[in-house]
């Protein structure tokens, strides 16, 4: 039988939502990997709107939900709907809007806050043991509401990409344990369920990303 | 050397804008392909902006550009500032935004105009013996352009995708020829140096669409 996965979105761009190549990837490996898909997000105003032509946040106001749906191609519910029992393993892409939307890690760094509907599905998938995928800057939401978990965000020591260093020791100041992979890489928190990946993260050619995405999403099919 | 590829994007979601899987699929193929890419799209308004968690117009307006810039992470340029010169060949992404914002064909069908700049560029690439790759509804974008010209939309006569048959009646009545191809396979116009795939017009799983459009990609390169 099909395995069921749960795909939460967090908008249609980048700099204010899902990653667009992050959450197609995904879609396309479980595709591959037969698995049966339903995409939810929240149904929640986004923290602002980017202009991603500027780089600037905009006057405008956009719904999560209904920006994740252009990526769900319509198809796609509101994340109050999901329920643990249907689905038998979660996949969370990247991209700024899993930490401005999902959570508010952008801002408040390891002191954030995560979106009630996220933190009860984290935990839910979690205490039924059944696996969690996250991609690219989504590991910091196990890191805050899996206390202990391992998971990777690229290469710590990486000088080229600060920002990896800087969220790899947030991590661990949080209990959790930074694990150092390259992009065509996943880490399996064999413990916890987890697989994770540095996806964009890292700053590597798109279709490598699209290979350690794969990598997460058949390790992710393989503990459902 | 790498070879150089314009990517003409359309807005950003499959009902108003470029089909956000089929742009990301030809991004993925092209960076394996080695290719150095860029990214245009037109700075006009959309044609009309579409909540796809309904699938009804709503009343805002977007520019063409701005919301191309998501599936760009930024780095895009106004198609106006495209040179024929600077690249070995083109390429179209499908979804309603190319028949809606790069020409009105969801409108006017085979009557339609095609934008300016849009025209401008099919037309320097073809006298320059420079490959242009199509696919979804795009390749309507040739058979309206490049007399005589030979494309596919999917299979003819699969009375599954009336959308099909209608589009490729449409194409045969311009006076161009339509040829019946499978969702992973690609159609290459040797003369015209034409390579169309028919993606979504094919409701079929992601991967088989992944697959057809690295196929179109693939057909492009080579004659690059």
């Amino acid at each position: 039988m099909a395995k069921r996965v749960a795909v939460v979105l967090a908008g249609c761009g980048v700099y204010d939502g899902s990653e667009i190549h992050e959450a197609s990837a995904v879609l396309v490996h479980l595709s591959r990997g037969g698995a049966a898909v339903q995409m939810f997000a929240p149904n929640i105003d986004q923290m602002h709107v980017v202009n991603h032509l500027k780089g600037e946040p905009s006057e405008e106001k956009r719904n999560v939900l209904v920006e994740s749906a252009r990526l769900a191609r319509g198809n796609i519910q509101d994340l109050s709907k999901l329920s643990v029992k249907d689905h038998d393993a979660i996949i969370f892409p990247g991209g700024f809007g899993a930490a401005k939307n999902l959570c508010t890690w952008a801002v408040q760094g390891k002191d954030c806050s995560v979106n009630d509907e996220v933190k009860a599905a984290l935990q839910a998938f979690h205490s039924e043991g059944k696996p969690i995928g996250l991609c690219c800057i989504s590991p910091v939401l196990a890191a805050k509401v899996l206390p202990g978990c391992e998971v990777t965000v690229g290469i710590e020591k990486d000088n080229k990409y600060p920002d990896t260093a800087g969220t790899a020791a947030a991590i661990n100041q949080l209990g959790c344990t930074h694990v150092s992979k390259h992009v065509g890489e996943s880490h399996v928190d064999e413990k916890n369920k987890l697989v994770t990946t540095c996806a964009f993260m890292c700053n590597a050619p798109i279709h490598e990303i699209f290979d350690g995405i794969g990598s997460m999403v058949q390790g992710v099919l393989k503990l459902a």
